[in-house]
């Protein structure tokens, strides 16, 4: 029995007593918990024999940093997580509490037990476990952790735009994705980016009768439907002028390696979605359109009387919460100009429209062979027994964006979820057997990086 | 002075009692208020004189009914008003509260006061008025008063619609619109019907996370958005199939009537709506698009997160409020069809829809030349001192529509609102002089009724 397979049961321990800790970042009733969670985190990170650890404090919630630089020559990278999690709700549809861990099947159901508790977990006892071991590891390694990552916060963002020395690093390791397929490892090369905000229509100065003023008053409803409607057609295709202009298509070998992949359509519409048909772009499979085109969507709109039964109003204004998704090549400032065009060029007759930036995120897109990306590879194939495959994911981090432009620095996404953990959703899991292994396969990692198997 | 003169400080003391209930019917908290003022308004009519008094109870808030019938050979009327009044929500904008009448400016300003409170006391306070100079009246009457006019609630309808011997009468004459513009006696003459109801649009089985799915899974939102846009274009013109079949375009005369009423287009816009400009059809003036033409509209609309910040979530489920204002000769049951047929029809891929009907009312156009009519015009004018003009109302009052069907009789639309009353709004008032000479001007309609004039 390895070492690592020895002491299972206190990773678990500590898991377990970090999932209890509602760290919601959200809700401002949780401030205090956010604060616990990034103590127990720099706690961990201490018993970890990390030095120079503290808290990083400024706008928002603490940032957790801790590092060992004692390998002169060799690489350093940059471990990054977060401590704060999604809001439970609807707290009505948790088969056990979401901030009480319970073990079923071999999986810990909790509220932020993959995203992202567990898998910042594997990255500080792959560095407890090789330091314990041999008192010192491979490769210089720096924890920085956030508490925000879920409430779009800007506190990590606006440390590291100020590049500070403390980080310089030679790339990132950013263990927040998840695996294609149980049993199949993976590395996520790319991210798409995002604009997210809100589109405010204003009508009338205040509330009309329907019936007075119905068919001469402006809605705004209706024209916020124009509007949404204007910007992406009923194929799916989006009418943002300049916004394909940039957007690189996947190559060749990119989309042969997807082809491979095990999916199966019909049981993803079924089981993942559940409903009539699949949507989207015309001539674009599945994949190319969740991990290579942009994408226009709304998230949520309100206006005017949603109480029960009827009221005869035209309200005076309607707002809608939309974002683009974006990819590689498109640039979020650019893409927030181009929305925020579009929908002024839309805006119907009578009404007055803004567009109203909530948060951005670049796109990015990693060179599979980047010598990073390809020891990860190696690394997480020798601790799977499986080749490691190559995905993007549909959905954005942020600071992968900030850590290119900031630092210059590639990031390194190995993610030990599966595509069924329930991530921001009620009965969220993690799988025990890849938190494990997802351990040992960090620790191969650092090891295979600095060029020393260390004998266990 | 006249008698009627005489008695204005008894005829304002009664009204302010009776705005001091806060009788609102779409608030269950508010059941004990609505038997109170049905019980205000029963005493009221005994004291006026009225017999068989008494509340007719069922489904719903009471009806308040008394009658005077010992005039035989002299036609009966069915004399309509509601007890009960709109939310007075937002309360922070009264200048005085709702339901403590105030008077300013020789208006007096209640939720209520006009809505209908104040104009089912000018019916009640003629009646008593004739009753207590003559001891008698010049025709038959038989009051119907209701509880859940704001409510759009069915008690009067199913009551109506049994059609009981009680109500057999010649003509009703219902005090529930406004005169065009002050000083001028004005006769509603049409009115729009309705169908009100809800679009409901459903995608995922659950909400999705939109990095993740966002390009392949429906958005209901969206589809929401392309069925509103579907059913009305930006220009204003609605693509119901069927929907304009049976609308019957105002008579040049009618038109000519409407040319001559006095109405600033630009002061409307400004004073009235408050908006950048107004919509609607092309071709169509105001009153046209307002009175003669059929409307599509939506009242509320509410979908996936609309609370602080972002979430990106492309959510199941989307709701919207909607209504079609009813034109002669549309029927309702009809354009439920029609709607519904048109927003199963504008259903876009991936997403399932449904319709559910709320509530509907029927249009109702008289013809001008109608004997009730033409003498009402006449009180109306010997009362005021000027010309009366025949309008059209957009709005909708279901029971005129149910008075026809099921009884027979057209409906003498007698109102005294000013435009500026701020019906179903904050700083609800009732002009006082038009209180008084409404009193006036339906006793002597009476009197004219009766072809008596008799001695004051």
């Amino acid at each position: 029995m390895t070492y690592f397979e020895q002491h299972r049961g206190e990773y678990l321990d500590d898991l377990k007593a970090f999932l209890r800790i509602p760290s919601i970042s959200t809700d401002p009733d949780h401030k205090g918990d956010i604060r616990r969670a990034a103590e127990f985190a720099l706690d961990m990170l201490k018993k970890a024999g990390m030095q120079n650890t503290h808290l990083i404090e400024g706008e928002g919630n603490p940032l957790v940093y801790g590092e060992w630089v004692g390998a002169p020559g060799k690489p350093t990278l940059l471990l990054y997580g977060h401590y704060d999690v999604q809001p439970a709700d609807p707290l009505e549809e948790w088969l056990s509490p979401p901030f009480e861990p319970q073990i079923r099947n071999d999986n810990i159901y909790a509220r932020g037990a993959v995203d992202d508790k567990g898998q910042t977990v594997i990255l500080i006892k792959a560095v407890e476990g090789l330091m314990k071991q041999h008192g010192r590891l491979p490769v210089n390694v720096k924890f920085l952790l956030e508490g925000e990552e879920e409430m779009g916060g800007e506190h990590i963002e606006s440390f590291v735009k100020t590049k500070p020395p403390l980080l310089a690093s030679d790339a990132a390791v950013i263990c927040d994705t998840e695996m294609f397929a149980p049993e199949m490892p993976t590395l996520c090369i790319g991210l798409r980016g995002l604009v997210y905000g809100e589109i405010h229509v204003q009508g009338a100065r205040q509330d009309l009768h329907s019936g007075v003023y119905g068919g001469a008053a402006p809605n705004p409803i209706q024209a916020l439907a124009e509007i949404i409607t204007t910007l992406k057609d009923k194929d799916g295709r989006i009418h943002i002028p300049g916004f394909y202009d940039r957007v690189v298509a996947p190559d060749p070998k990119e989309k042969e390696a997807w082809a491979r992949l095990p999916f199966d359509e019909a049981e993803y519409l079924e089981k993942e979605i559940g409903a009539k048909s699949l949507t989207g772009e015309p001539g674009f499979d599945v994949f190319e359109r969740t991990w290579a085109r942009p994408t226009f969507e709304v998230h949520g709109i309100r206006g005017g009387f949603t109480g029960e039964g009827a009221k005869t109003v035209i309200p005076a204004k309607a707002v809608a919460k939309i974002s683009t998704r974006l990819v590689a090549d498109q640039r979020a400032d650019e893409a927030i100009a181009q929305v925020s065009a579009a929908v002024a060029a839309a805006c119907p007759k009578g009404v007055t429209v803004e567009f109203k930036l909530i948060h951005k995120a670049e796109p990015s897109l990693v060179n599979p062979d980047n010598h990073f990306i390809q020891v990860s590879a190696e690394a997480m194939k020798q601790s799977f027994g499986r080749e490691t495959v190559y995905i993007r994911s549909g959905g954005s981090i942020p600071i992968v964006g900030v850590f290119l432009e900031s630092l210059g620095i590639p990031s390194v996404m190995m993610g030990f979820g599966l595509p069924d953990d329930n991530l921001h959703a009620p009965n969220e899991k993690f799988h025990l057997p890849n938190f494990y292994r997802g351990i040992e396969a960090v620790a191969k990692y650092l090891e295979m990086l600095g060029g020393v198997a260390l004998t266990r």
